[in-house]
């Protein structure tokens, strides 16, 4: 095989690296140069999806790397960051055209709607394997961590709970719905929301945020565990999208919706002071409130349970 | 296999995330948070290292950290940037502690000899892939760039060339070498100099810089393309190492010198009235000058030779 020039790959498809007013240098140089805007402090996460993992080999490449993106986006929006652009190393078994050609066309519009440009990266040989890093900019002493939570605060989910749970059930074809029902999970698997305009809102109001990557007990234990509390939340609070919900039965729903990773939702809470203004936002939902102790205690109609009678997998998924 | 938790992995053998007056939030929450300095730019760059296209399986875990770190950080060294930190994102196959405990070491290691502490990071289940993403500071429009080298200027370049591509032979085991040589070689290979201190004496200095990876040729023809112009360089006043150079034909040592790539030296130019103060630089060499034209001409003993005429391998590396 003819050996495969990195910078000939990242000119030809990579080449959307726009200058703004943030971006002095972008794709091309030895580095990216960002200027952060003034009174602001830079936020940064970065992401690695594996093939074979977390996606399979055979899934379309534009919505590989639209979801890559977007699951890294997710981590600026829970620390309430705007942001200012994103960085890719792409490792690809072989200079695949056709594959390189939609998998770019699917990030640059990513890329577009999020108003993240791409400003650098690396390409390699190897197994498909697909590394993000996102930046972002955020006030000063503004960002939104885990540790805050307070006891008598309110617990915040926005939008619904168990759709990445339900749309990896459905890809790997373990549960049938209906078409409407189909397109609404892999819109919500593949380009999953991120909301910035409300991390941006929930600087001055939440008392820690996180986004739910690996399911609400686990990401919102993750708040308790960094802030010293206990959660307690109500089984029949959880939003779950009716798109869905009707296809399999109660129990399976809400296990998706307490547990199931993937959603990409923002996790939140608050003082009492702002639950009025939090109310009225549109697609957020209080679920519990901040306990003493340790743990998270679920409010069932018959009676409350433990969190690990929820929690059947937790960590890695494997398809 | 059990699943294998990603923050338990990163906790325990990457939690030497060190705050400093730069790093606000480092491991363990959605974003790490970086505070640039004052009037300063960020400097970014992402690299790749993939098991058995950058380094053997079986080599020791804590060289494959310390060349991944380094190389990553050389791109800083290179835009005239100080180093506030790194991200990690690592692919294994499997949670192999004796793997980790070295590999965590070698990397901490190198980070505290770099002074650019981890920041935060990915773990995630696949073929061994690491992927490091390096951040620097530098005053606002101070960046040296590939783009900025003019006619008349002198071409320079840190330490010595050909290592890289010498200390790949001998792993490959296609030369032999004394042990004083041996030395020298695996530690040019896998704790390649970062020269963060000459990057920042070069920002006031140099007209163009870049990091010699790809090989002299190569990357002195990035700095050609983006200025628009050419260069002509002195075969014989390539810096070549004393420890290996006997160990191979002289026109042997000269191909690796010009085009051999992983030296990760700096190749910078500079106006003729910096050279009394270059000269006086350590390890410092002036090896031509900058023509007009394109390409890069090598004048030799016994005439001159187009670069094409040495470069017989050029891109991704195999072993």
């Amino acid at each position: 095989m003819p050996a495969l020039g990195e910078f000939d790959l990242i000119r030809r498809y990579f080449t959307h690296s726009s200058l703004s007013e943030h971006v002095v240098i972008g794709v091309g140089d030895d580095c990216a140069v960002l200027k952060i805007p003034a009174a602001c402090e830079l936020a940064i996460s970065i992401d690695t999806q594996v093939s074979g993992v977390h996606f399979h080999a055979d899934t379309d490449p534009a919505s590989i790397a639209a979801r890559t993106l977007r699951c890294a986006a997710s981590d600026l929006a829970a620390m309430g960051a705007e942001p200012l652009g994103f960085t890719l190393a792409l490792t690809l078994p072989s200079a695949d055209e056709n594959w390189l050609e939609k998998f770019s066309q699917g990030l640059l519009q990513a890329a577009q709607q999020l108003q993240c440009p791409l400003i650098g990266g690396d390409t390699t040989r190897g197994s498909l394997c697909i590394t993000i890093q996102v930046h972002g900019s955020i006030p000063l002493g503004k960002a939104l961590r885990r540790s805050g939570a307070k006891v008598g605060d309110s617990v915040w989910i926005s939008g619904t709970l168990g759709d990445g749970a339900a749309a990896l059930a459905l890809i790997e074809k373990n549960i049938t719905v209906s078409q409407d029902a189909e397109n609404y999970l892999l819109q919500r698997f593949y380009h999953p929301d991120v909301d910035f305009s409300l991390g941006v809102q929930l600087r001055d109001m939440a008392s820690s945020c996180i986004d739910v990557s690996d399911g609400l007990l686990a990401d919102l234990g993750h708040i308790c565990a960094a802030s010293g509390v206990g959660a307690r939340i109500a089984l029949e609070k959880l939003p779950i999208a009716v798109e869905w919900r009707s296809s399999v039965s109660e129990q399976q729903a809400q296990q998706w919706a307490l547990a199931g990773g993937d959603d990409y939702r923002l996790c939140f809470t608050a003082a009492p002071q702002h639950t009025a203004v939090l109310q009225s936002l549109h697609g957020v939902t209080c679920i519990g409130h901040i306990v003493e102790g340790a743990g998270i205690l679920i409010d069932a109609k018959n009676g409350f349970i433990h969190k690990d009678d929820f929690i059947h997998n937790k960590g890695f998924r494997h398809f």
